[in-house]
């Protein structure tokens, strides 16, 4: 039951607060400085052990050799021709095994959770990392860590980046924060064309005629007309039964060749995977070749496009085609949804994202199985890694083994998503809720104060203070009991600081037992890998074998699945559906989306919609603001408050820190 | 000395021109009709051999099962820890095999170039992969091509793929078309990361003091204030040798903290590789959280970034961090040039390219290898492939063996630039020329008609025509003289239609010869593969053999420079400098960048700065609009017209017949 810790006693005080940041590498970086004190012995791999100039989360990622990826393959079960390497220490998996193991049972499958996130972070990442390294690497389980790819924008602006912490990573951790194997990459390619087609399309058609514009969709090649397959789909949504271009009646013609976007309905936006603040709102079209037809537009950050949604939701690469193809991206000028499909570009979209659907294999400091697959926003979309690659770790562990994955934000947020639109759609059932949670976060959910970048934390954080602890354990209680609204077991791993004392961390596993967790445990897996979260790999292996009864939490009509999120899951006495929420319900109802799941775009800082309410807001009602639709990822999304979607760059980017030694090739200053 | 074709008489006569397009895979889709007749009996790999419902080179790309990369890096004399796969048909070479290497003698080397581009095609890559399958699998030297990866952009826009065409392709086609590892990807981010901190630097600036600036810029960390390592470099070019930030005067703390970036004067853009015409010019930063800070700005195709000119002119992996850091991408408002080092990104920068900077090694369709690495835009850079490729190639194949390179646009453009350019910096001393030329484009030199999409060709295309043809040659003759002004034989390689009769391509042979050239000869490796190209082969073998005695056209100050280029090269009377060009030779030459070699960027079709100037137009002046400068890849361009630097989509993209096959995975329709 000690309490581990990394960091030099003087200097352990000092942190640096990440308002806004989502959290899984906070912990990881407010403790990153001092010494480490000790290697665990058990540890798979050879770490070199030194004396570290800069004990940063790369100093320990590079101080260990990775096993080469294909030698991994093997160990979990992979035929060589269903590996694809990238590199050493980088191989995607064919889709294939999906069939060859079809006949396997499921392992065991667990969600990694958060209380509501502070700037204090609460190490959700280093938590899923350090659980599979003691369920694998110590309790010698068949294991898989799934986790999302974390958005490269942020890695060279303010957070730094995410593949876990200390002695718990996934490593090599540069390769894992940049390029990976280039899906974010195919992502950005394929919504940016989607995006051309768009504004090209609309400005041919309104500089031709309906017969020039029919000519040219259907060109005369070697002195014939051929509609293309896309096209004749196209056909077939509006009734003309057709396949010989020159039988169009003039009518059909013009509703063929006319897609008559309304310009202010285009909710499609462009994505750079870049933190650039001055491409959230432009004017585009300025140049004297696109004739006037200037229009506001946006970018948002890669991870936030619907194709991002699409990879993580899909199950199989016909089921990714259909995804792309109904993804709708405006309306027509008559009310009609305007799909990728009817833009022609579905195909592309498909071809583009061949690759990227197959998830990607890596490994723990520990030497256990990664997936690392889909990074989907989760402020505007569900924050969940890829049902794929759950599905394929649950075959390759087996009925004894364990997948743990993680959701993003805070219970609330990502665990609601996870069930209510994840299990959704992959038909999987969760067998425990691992939920994470800090004395000092706690704390400041208690009504601790403010924190400020580069000072001491204050007194209240770094010395025992059991009254606003208390307070604070409000959080925990209510995102237990938002965990067991679905049936599922709650395990509570407290992360724990070496400043916190005994009675502190008693006081968390009490609060959460009485408020019906099945267990909790103390870890330590940051300062001493998986060794430190044994207690929590044991708890979970219990509480999966204990009784569960998953449901949903709801399956109604628009406004009701609403409502049943806002009071159940953030304890709000009502919603407030505001003109253009009214609006986007009729609309949506209308065209036939009413039954897709809900996607709740709210603050994470929260319970409620004001992000600085801590503990547990009451008394409020949630205003939606809007509604959009991610028809092809298969989700509508309320917007609650305005959604930042594209980070921007501080004063002092980490970028100031990254560098290349030409020499060793090494990559510093990442963290 | 038979001409082989590939088409259905019937259909040969339809031509889809592609105005604009640089024309490596024109003839390629101009004979994608009809059937392939036959496949070589000595193909190395084992082609599928059947009756093709739709003969397109995708097709015919993936009737090959590619040998397994791995097996063909051996085969090349690669050591396995020297190669990164990236699946099966790719691999990563890394940049140490230089120093295994470094005592084996270089290969010969070849350059493959055009006549001045029409929209009828010369196939100027399908001829390298030809060739080199001519000297690889049919005359049993070692071999490698070295070629330009295709900005992914136009393969959904107007031009389609670009791996060579028919039997002569680098496979698999759609992986060359697409992703490849990745490069293209890595170009984005690190681009559009310089643009992002530019807007940023520039909105911190204005929105806070000295003091604010620079506390931020060196924040308190732990208690205390430290510079990066990035800034101290900073300080040193400011000429403070200091490295405590306490230390500072005020006046040291306002030069430090201040770029003082004239908006106006932002040269560098944002870029993406999708053809998006309406982001040819934007307003950005129009979102209130930039506080009125807007501006205008552009988008350019990926490959016209600078850092696509580093990466195909570096020469390691250190040549390339000091590459990327003196990149200019404005001037402050008292004149000096602002680099990506004063920005602090240029380790960034290193990080992001460090995968990119390895050449990529790919097949023909016979086997052989392929690099292929890098694709600057002909544009606005030298569009010619990487240096780093080359130098690898050359001491693999060893001193009998042949590496073929080629040169984007006319032999007035990419050739001058790949001399003046390329081997300036890399110190290779090209053996051969091959000049590619084609019947039918020589006929629209000496004048005949334009040809318009889907109608069939012009009667003086396909029936003899000697006179035409004649004075057409006049174009191929200025060409060779080109060649010849750098001392290196030059081989012309006549691409044969099935159209062109014995007495045309006889006249194209003679007046080669007559010209000056060491050699011409028929070849026909499109619907033959690399036996169609024998003779080429053996040509180009003994050219390699003649005396050569290569020297730069020049090595003046500036203007002179481009004059030379402008009278010896395009046939210009003189230049005009206009105002802004003026404005620049003068700060330039102040900021010490006048030694630089010149990058032309004028139309490449004609040799003229007008582009319906056939043949070889006389009598005129070469106007220089004005001059911009790639300090970090080294160059600087003139700009003679105004160069289009993101291309559009057009009403009905290539992208329509493009889709995926969920069963097979297969792409369909890509050609």
């Amino acid at each position: 039951g000690d309490v581990h810790y990394a960091s030099a006693k003087e200097q352990a005080s000092f942190i640096t607060p990440v308002p806004g940041g989502v959290g899984p590498m906070t912990v990881a970086m407010l403790m990153a400085v001092g010494f480490i004190h000790r290697v665990h012995p058990e540890l798979k791999l050879k770490c070199i052990l030194c004396i570290y100039n800069s004990n940063s989360d790369i100093v320990i990622s590079r101080s260990c050799v990775p096993k080469p990826i294909d030698c991994l393959a093997r160990e979990v079960g992979l035929m060589s021709d269903e590996v694809e390497l990238y590199g050493k220490t980088k191989a995607k998996v064919q889709l294939d095994i999906i069939k060859r193991l079809q006949a396997q049972p499921d392992g065991k499958y667990v969600v990694v959770t958060g209380i509501t996130p502070t700037p204090l972070g609460e190490g959700k990442s280093t938590t899923t990392i350090g659980l599979v390294q003691a369920l694998g690497a110590h309790m010698k389980l068949n294991v898989f860590a799934c986790v999302r790819q974390p958005s490269q924008g942020p890695t060279f602006g303010i957070k730094g980046g995410a593949a876990g912490g200390g002695y718990s990573q996934v490593i090599p951790m540069e390769e894992f924060n940049l390029h990976l194997t280039g899906d974010i990459h195919a992502i950005t390619a394929a919504n940016n064309l989607v995006a051309a087609a768009i504004d090209a399309r609309m400005f041919h058609e309104a500089t031709q005629s309906d017969k020039a514009l029919y000519n040219r969709l259907v060109p005369l090649s070697g002195g014939q007309r051929q509609f293309s397959a896309i096209q004749i789909n196209r056909l077939k949504k509006l009734g003309i039964e057709k396949t010989d271009p020159t039988t169009l009646t003039e009518e059909e013609i013009t509703r063929f060749a006319r897609l008559d976007i309304d310009p202010e309905s285009v909710t499609w936006q462009r994505v750079l995977d870049t933190n650039d603040r001055f491409l959230r709102k432009i004017t585009i079209g300025q140049s004297p070749t696109e004739k006037g037809y200037t229009r506001e537009a946006q970018f948002d950050i890669t991870v936030a496009s619907e194709i991002m949604a699409v990879l993580a939701l899909t199950s199989s690469l016909e089921d990714m085609r259909l995804r792309l193809a109904k993804m709708v991206v405006a309306t027509s000028r008559s009310g009609e949804p305007i799909t990728t499909e009817d833009l022609g570009v579905s195909g592309a979209l498909a071809v583009l994202m061949r690759d990227a659907i197959k998830p990607n294999l890596m490994q723990t400091l520990e030497g256990t199985p990664v997936f690392v697959h889909a990074g989907p926003f989760a402020n505007i979309a569900h924050g969940n890694s890829s049902i794929l690659a759950d599905k394929i770790a649950l075959k390759l562990v087996g009925p004894e083994g364990f997948v743990v994955t993680e959701a993003g934000f805070g219970a609330d947020i990502g665990m609601e998503k996870f069930f209510n639109i994840k299990c959704r759609y992959s038909g999987l059932r969760p067998h425990v809720v691992v939920l994470v949670a800090t004395v000092r976060a706690l704390k400041m959910h208690g009504g601790g104060p403010t924190v400020t970048a580069g000072m001491p934390l204050p007194k209240e954080y770094v010395e025992e203070n059991l009254p606003l602890l208390e307070k604070g354990c409000s959080n925990m209680r209510k995102q237990i009991e938002n965990a067991k609204h679905f049936g599922v077991p709650v395990v509570v791993a407290v992360n724990a600081f070496k400043t916190d004392t005994e009675a502190e961390l008693d006081l968390i596993c009490n609060m959460a037992k009485t408020a019906g967790a099945f267990d909790a445990v103390r870890c330590s897996h940051w300062a001493e890998g998986g060794a430190g979260a044994v207690a929590l790999g044991q708890a979970v292996q219990r509480a999966s074998e204990a009784p569960s009864n998953f449901k949903f939490l709801y399956d109604l009509p628009i406004v009701d699945k609403i409502r049943i999120i806002a009071q159940k899951i953030y304890g709000a006495d009502d919603i407030e559906l505001l003109p253009d929420a009214q609006q986007k319900v009729e609309r949506y109802t209308k065209q036939g989306f009413s039954n897709l799941p809900i996607c709740m775009a709210k603050t994470h800082l929260s319970l409620s919609h004001e992000a600085d309410k801590k503990g547990v807001p009451t008394g409020f009602i949630l205003p939606i603001r809007d509604i959009r639709a991610s028809v092809g990822a298969g989700f509508l999304f309320p917007l609650v408050g305005t959604m930042p979607t594209i980070p921007g760059l501080p004063t002092r980017p980490c970028f100031y820190d990254i560098d290349l030694d030409p020499e060793t090739e090494q990559v510093n200053g990442l963290f």
